[in-house]
This record gives structure tokens, sequence and C-alpha cells, in this order.
């Protein structure tokens, strides 16, 4: 504990490694968790797998 | 808000289209939500990784 | 199968009945699936334990 | 009712197979559900996908 | 990992310790997983936040 | 998206609300993510409700 769960579009192994090291040191520094306790999943999804608005693959600029 | 999360088996990209449309308009019409408030994900699972009745791969109609 | 998890604020029981029987019709219509297979949970949350743009409790209307 | 959700590294389907049979048993047994209203989905994470102690793809035996 | 994560109806205490142990087992015999490595989360879903059938609160015997 | 659920053990409002500015933060400067696509969701669970090492309730140190 905690476990952290992303769903998001694919990203490439760089940002999901500096993502995954900030996200850690916020619990560490917020709630003086220890950092082996952080455990953060990424479930990708492609945009055909999405939905918003009611249209399957959305209609969002590409960084979000 | 709402986050609609769907495990199911593999489907066309069609059947999705329609199932995120009219599930999309159920929340408009009964909670009175914005259509771009809700998303829709569509977490597909082979067959070899669900079980039911303690058996993988299940014994279910195709259907289903 | 299909299994559907709905995260949303709290609702009331009669908008949550008739949601759940929508959404299920839309699973017997769109995939033929026996409604029997369609499984719905709602997870509902407190306001004060989500958070958007960065802000816990968010900043929408209260429809969303 | 149950649903169980397990994430894991990838395992092969003979692992799986027993794992499935076992787990429900012990619905069976402990809960006195019926073994059909026991559903398992596997939700297999690959290494670069999970991060332990702020580090993608951890720094754990192969077994865990 | 694993992390298990199990929606179900609300049982007792006893039931889920009995349950946390041998699904717990389960892993380390079958897949050779540390038991430390296994971490369980029951998400206990009352019957008016679930649906089946398309019927909120479902149809299904108690034990299920 | 990305939609970020954490589960944790119960923490104050005034923690979730930092961790949630600066986890948003992180997806900001390193995804190029909008503020607003960004939301999270805590889901806490009672001690009583996890397991690790096949003991309901854990055995872990307060911060974890």
């Amino acid at each position: 504990m905690p476990i952290v769960t992303i769903q998001q579009f694919p990203r490439d192994a760089e940002q999901k490694r500096q993502l995954a090291e900030k996200v850690t040191q916020s619990f560490v520094e917020i709630y003086g968790a220890s950092p082996e306790s952080v455990q953060i999943f990424f479930q990708e999804t492609d945009r055909q797998d999405w939905a918003k608005g009611g249209k399957l693959g959305g209609n969002v600029p590409s960084a979000d």
C-alpha cells in the first residue's frame, strides 16, 4: 500500500520511468510512506478502447 | 465522472462504437450528466485469462 | 461477462435502478448477450475522495 | 459475485488453470458460494508497466 | 505482486481471514510466490449497488 | 485521461489535497497533459479489508 493504477494512452518507457519516480516521491513526502510500499500499475488503453462524449476514440488533444 | 470500465471478451469496433453511444446516452437521460463527462474504458480479456466455475476459459455460450 | 464498473458520485436508488436496466439492455441489443450475463457495480465516490485539475473535490457542475 | 481480479506478471496457462481451480474452491468451502458464481480475471502486466520503490520494472525476485 | 481484488457482498471478518489465508497459500504453492508479495483487497458492495440481469439488487441465492 | 486510482488506508483530507496536487503536476510536467484531463480517485480500504502475507489486517508499519 498504496497501490496506484494509471489508466492512460500508451506512453514511452522513459516517460513512465520519470512519472513512477515522481509519483512515488509524492507518497514518501506527503504520507511518510516507505518507497518500497508504493506499487504503480500502468494500464495502457488504445484509443479505440476508450470513449468520451459517447464517441469511440474520443476527440481530444493528443496530449490528454 | 462517471467513469465506466467494461470487462468483456474482445468485440469488433462497430459494436463498441454503438455501445459507447448508447451507454453515454443513458447517463445523459437518467443522471442529467453532460456527454463530455462520461468516459468509457473497454478492458478486453482473452478467454484464457478468465475463469468461471473454477475452469479457465469458462464454459459459456459464445454470446456471453 | 460483461462486468461493468461505474465510478460515480452518489446517486439515489431509483436512478441506479433505471441506469442498470438501460445499460443491460444495450448489451443485449448490441452484443446479443443474455441479460443474466451482465453484472454492474456502482462504486460511489464522495467528492472529497476525487480530484480533477489537481483540486480535491474538483470544480464541476453538480450533474457531472 | 464474487468477482476476483488478479494483477500479476505473465504466467503460463497451466499455472492459471490450477490457480483458478484452487481459488474458486476456497470461495465454495469458506463462503458457501456456488462455483458458477465465481468469476476470475487475470490482468497480466509486463514488467515495464509496473513500478515498485519508484523504479519502473522494479527490483524483485522473479517469483514475485 | 500479485495484487488480488475481490468484489463481493459483505462478509464477516472470520470468513475473510480464512479466505485470505487460503488464497495466499494458492499463490505460494502454484506460482512459487513469497507470501509477503501477495496483497488482497476486499471491496464489499452493498446489494443496492450491484445489478444482474438488469435488476438492481439482483435476484440471487444469498450464498452467491 | 489519465485516470488515477489510489488504493490506500484512510488519510486525512489535507494529505489527499496535497497528493492530488503533486500527482497532477507530475502528469502536466512529464506527459504534457492538461491539468483538467487528470482525474484521481482515492479508494480507501480499512485495514480489516486488506491482507498481506496471508494475514487479514497485515503486519505493516503504520506509515505504509
